[in-house]
């Protein structure tokens, strides 16, 4: 079978290379991979930055579904032909992330998506909506869990609740969806004024080119009457934390899902105390978590945003795209 | 001014009776009464079931909606011009109910809606949504809040999930509303055929006649594959308890809210144990959770269903109406 | 090795028998039993009422501890000598109890612990605490889990609330130490005026001889100056949900973990209602409960009480003396 | 009357003067206060760094216990004699903080304690512990109610959970005594010997001397075997947020109550992410907390810890150990 290796921390050091197809040991399945999805995380390991210690050549890409095409003989709620996906912490199936978890995750250092053929324990996958594409279902493990962990669980969204969501990546539309879906209002921001139209068309009832609007958080709170917004789901951390600080309701909800603006936020104290702010910085998410999501979709026949899609062999162009950063929706790549 | 007396406990007794207009005090404001609804409860306190010991005559209704046309020197919030609804525990105004609350409630003890002006103290008042008729609004403090205290409070209902609704009274038509609001999937039951069409039209995916399908638990665990839903609000106790069980899930919510089958429910108990169940009884809710839903309907231009309106006048035919129970929705007066 | 072996729904036919020592599989441990303790449920199964279907023979109880003496390749934190329990519902790791869960706990339907040697996953066993003998290490995982799970989880204990324990059995016993561990106050019933002194020299704040006083309820109001406490933690089910009822405060939680007095509870509901009543059917709980408990036991060097032992052998005696239940803490057998 | 009046912003514009005994009205109480405490924020308020906009002069110090020696005629549940602190968010009564509330606070905005008359709204006062010292009692609104909330509402401390708690100020002192009462082993640092002697005292498990040990985190890993601690009382902010995210284990909780080392709190954003950590703000707490402590503190005897005592006359020597900072326990004043 065909896989690609990372054989370097440098996009000319992904290379196609020939491999045995792997079996599936009493508790595996094995899987056809039909289609995967690239994060910004797959980006920073293939650039060594995330784990720059790993035993090279490694198959890089947390996210991917496929097919069931053989099984072990203990495997008892998974049958051959079911189309399922990878669940990205592999170990973390219900319950509180544990210490440890992290070093089961999908696409290094656990092995990658980006193969023709993996292998995978039954209780590390989770059948995908019918009624989604193969590239679509491959979005969700990463971003889609993400997105549903940080609005759907700990500090549930309600119905009229306003949600501040920033920019349009992955996680961020994800949210979107899943907001509009919950009964809240949808406030957005980037810096695209094309991507917040098609933010309205998925439901936003406001958005924000912070482009034009730099102080983003005094413009939220006029449109609130003063009183701020619920859930302000953070993507940017260094960049943003302060205004989302500003734009939030007294006992309101931070909902911190990225870092895209720097590796440390500076966070106001007295302005955190005077309103009582809480702060949850969101982990993915687990098995149960991803079910939950799936009976979501399923019953809306949600459909993730798939902005750009690949063949197999041009892995390494839909990593350029990634890059560059300019795809609405998500980035995903067909075999 | 007009007042409609409850003199005893029958609803001849209900008499049109001229009374001084009520002052404010300096924390209180007066209501000019546009209209208000009838609940359950009413029906039980004019029949003298629920509070057999009234000082008599008493101004009986709890839910009601007027103008503001006076208030005292230190209201701080609330304007004249200001159209507002009673709530309907008076003293519950954020948090746990505390023992005695129960004492404040309108429509007896506290004097009623049913008449022309009432003074209410500021903190007992909340603003009503601007997109609704008076009689639209009236509904809202027993029925509205009840459901929304049921659905969207302790344990709310999420995205996917299946709520399973008894019947179509008052808050079970708010529930539906709700929980479609909220992204659930809503399984509906009723006696009339009539009704679970309209049922189907607020949104409802399933409806179940228990007239053709009395064993409507067992149709409900093979719609859900076995896994049965994951909320029942129970309108029933005595009647409907039993099946209630039977359809919930593991870990599922039972949310109490009627006794329309009689005041005792029986409990099969291995059945609780072996499903983890949780049952919460929910009674009405306070002024944070009013202000909430009313954020909600707000957002999304929602109205409530009122069946059939009468004029202040015929008060007595409203309670006769209520008696027979045939309406699909509130019955609401108009002053 | 030496089995107890079920041959048939009565205490009789519960018989010594020979069997192969088990492997353990890849992800398996091999256990030496070195105490078993006895919960009701054991009981229920002996006599046939609670799985009436078995595959006979089988071996029964629930509950024991033993020493690691072999264990599969794929083994990661469990080592070779040390000491640990199984988990009751083997399955239910962490999250929320999921269908078909109950298929998997100890003591039948899977096999019991009232052998010489038994094999477990590895995920189906935690290590015990140092602190304690073998026979109180036996008698955590029914009765000590779903102690924890009724008062430290779902709604849990805080300092200064007061919790109404119902009699001495198992888990109230546990309930007992580990409600005074959180700082509340406990009053505890029973029929025995001995058992109560034994619970007072165990924290108990308050006893109470339900034969002397059978209206405990009312008598709990008065001395809580009619305000009513704060948790009960029900055992009793149709004999006392009654009074559980007219003893709860307002928003106050009732834990139901056993029915000894029956298998149905009948439910005042006008009651339920004015009091906003929460009522949660605890079923044991699950493996980070478990260990969450056993942190707790150890630091605080809290040993379970047990009441009476019996060499293995013995073990028809030791259920003879569960039927007859005057045994204050739990029965336990070494081995 | 004598009451001191801050006239500027420094000690020395703090003066004693004659003022007329107030009235209260007909929801008012009027209470000869008896002893007040200090906190932090009333030396923040003195040097005008919280309020530089004070209309002065004004009587500062928001905690304050005292007799209540008349009262409105629409008082009800507070009676003459009664001993008496008053809440320091006035308005906040209970469930969530909402805007605006932060204006009524005592010692100014509101009208401070440091005299010896007040009038307070009959909700803005609660009964206080009868086994406790007017000096004890007084201690209790500000320190003792921000760790009640910080450890006994939203993420609430269980038995055998380790707390780490920051220095041995007001609050942190309060948060070990109700961290050890709710069975939680209690990890204490300080940069003085002999006040991390008092608080083993108290019942602190273990001590860090951070002069000697700077990389505490580290220490603290150690200690618990790298799982880290479950909550962390963080009180310094800037100078110790950092190292509260490496002790904390995953899914751990941080409960912010303090600004002492600045106002500014950088935090590791991939540290956050991996162990989803929650960090919560706390900004005192409402009225029914304040009762939820009373009850707690009344069942176990537990009393405050005041440091030193000062009469009346000498406030400004108290505020004077206040800026010193050398105390262990509270520094009160009695009238």
């Amino acid at each position: 079978m065909k896989a690609f290796e990372l054989q370097g921390y440098h996009l000319d050091a992904l290379r196609l290379n020939e491999r045995a197809v792997p079996q599936p040991g009493s508790q595996e399945v094995l899987i056809k991979v039909k289609a995967v999805s690239l994060n910004f995380r797959d980006a920073l390991v293939v650039r060594g930055i995330l784990q720059p210690n790993l035993s090279l050549p490694a198959v890089p890409v947390s996210d991917g579904v496929g097919e069931v095409v053989a099984r072990g003989k203990a495997v008892k709620n998974i049958q051959i032909g079911d189309r399922v996906a990878g669940i990205f912490v592999q170990e973390w199936l219900a319950g509180n992330l544990q210490p440890g978890m992290l070093q089961s995750t999908l696409g290094t250092p656990r092995t990658g998506m980006l193969q023709e053929y993996v292998v995978l324990p039954e209780a590390g996958v989770v059948r995908v909506p019918e009624h989604l594409s193969n590239v679509q279902a491959a979005s969700l493990p990463i971003a889609g869990v993400t997105a549903w962990h940080a609005l759907m669980e700990a500090d549930q969204v309600r119905p009229g609740e306003i949600v501040l969501i920033q920019g349009t990546g992955g996680v961020s539309l994800f949210a979107l969806q899943f907001a509009v879906l919950a009964g809240a209002k949808v406030i957005i921001t980037s810096r695209d004024q094309g991507k917040l139209a098609q933010a309205t068309y998925l439901g936003a009832a406001t958005t924000i080119n912070v482009r034009e609007i730099p102080a983003w958080d005094q413009y939220v709170l006029d449109l609130t009457d003063g009183r701020g917004v619920d859930h302000v789901l953070d993507v940017g951390g260094t960049a943003t934390i302060e205004r989302s600080l500003q734009a939030i309701r007294h006992n309101g909800h931070i909902h911190l899902v990225g870092a895209l603006g720097g590796m440390q936020a500076i966070l106001d104290l007295p302005l955190l105390f005077n309103k009582n702010i809480r702060l949850q910085a969101i982990q993915t998410g687990n098995r149960a978590m991803f079910e939950a999501m799936n009976r979501a979709l399923s019953k809306h026949k949600l459909k993730p945003i798939v902005g750009r899609t690949f063949p197999f062999e041009q892995a390494p162009q839909a990593f350029q795209a990634l890059f560059e950063g300019n795809t609405f929706g998500k980035i995903a790549i067909h075999l």
